[in-house]
């Protein structure tokens, strides 16, 4: 059974589900900061999903990159499954401005998380739900 | 015209092309370091290649991917189009290991390069010519 690892669950906030990946959004306000989470239990690599699997999560990737063309400003999407700290397969997908902290050096490990006023993340939550990422469930239970 | 970026140029070896991708050793033997170019002229982001590349960029990126688990020990594959520095749309594939210099940091920025020794990318382009990538054209001009 899929469960979203602890460390992915405590520095989030849950978003909703698309039909293959759970979407959260890190608790760091210095950057548009979105993750895909398959819900697959033991996923680790992208090419040990199956085939369809694989298809369906770049197509919800596609999805959420062109969400976050229509709702944020940004110079260059980061588009990375690592996980060389939480080893379930996530694929981060973060809007890189040329004057944000850490450009053009990568977002992970370069500085301490700013975490999100409430108010902020209900603006997220409501930029989600007027969004027309067409195949998702946005999360009502928060 | 498909142009590769002067940076990526310099920076890697020609291993070969894909249907789509331009295959790139990159010069640093750090780590086992592939990166994918998809031939298409002004290329950025992902979600931009019509349809049909992106599937066909995440196929040969799972061929690539399945092709490193057979030649190389890692921990973990970090798969990740950046393009902070170069906008060139490029994906890396880097296999990590939990003893590499970088990790479990992001292997970009981490340490300067340590080229190849001529011999080490002689294995390696024979290791690709040996392999089974069954759609990928081997480069024979080097």
């Amino acid at each position: 059974m899929f469960e979203l690892d602890p460390r992915l669950q405590r520095d989030t906030y849950l978003l909703g589900d698309f039909p293959l990946c759970r979407l959260l959004l890190l608790n760091d306000s210095s950057y548009p900061w979105f993750i895909l989470v398959p819900r697959r239990a033991g996923a680790r690599e992208i090419h040990h999903l199956a085939v369809e699997d694989q298809q369906q999560l770049w197509r919800e990737s596609a999805e959420l990159s062109r969400w976050l063309e229509q709702n944020f400003q940004y110079d260059k999407l980061n588009v990375a499954a690592l996980g060389n700290v939480v080893s379930q397969l996530h694929l981060h997908h973060v809007a890189r401005s040329i004057d944000d902290r850490a450009w053009p050096g990568p977002v992970w490990g370069a500085h301490p998380a700013v975490a999100y006023a409430d108010e902020k993340v209900a603006a997220i939550r409501k930029l989600v739900q007027l969004g027309d990422l067409t195949e998702f469930v946005f999360e009502h239970s928060t």
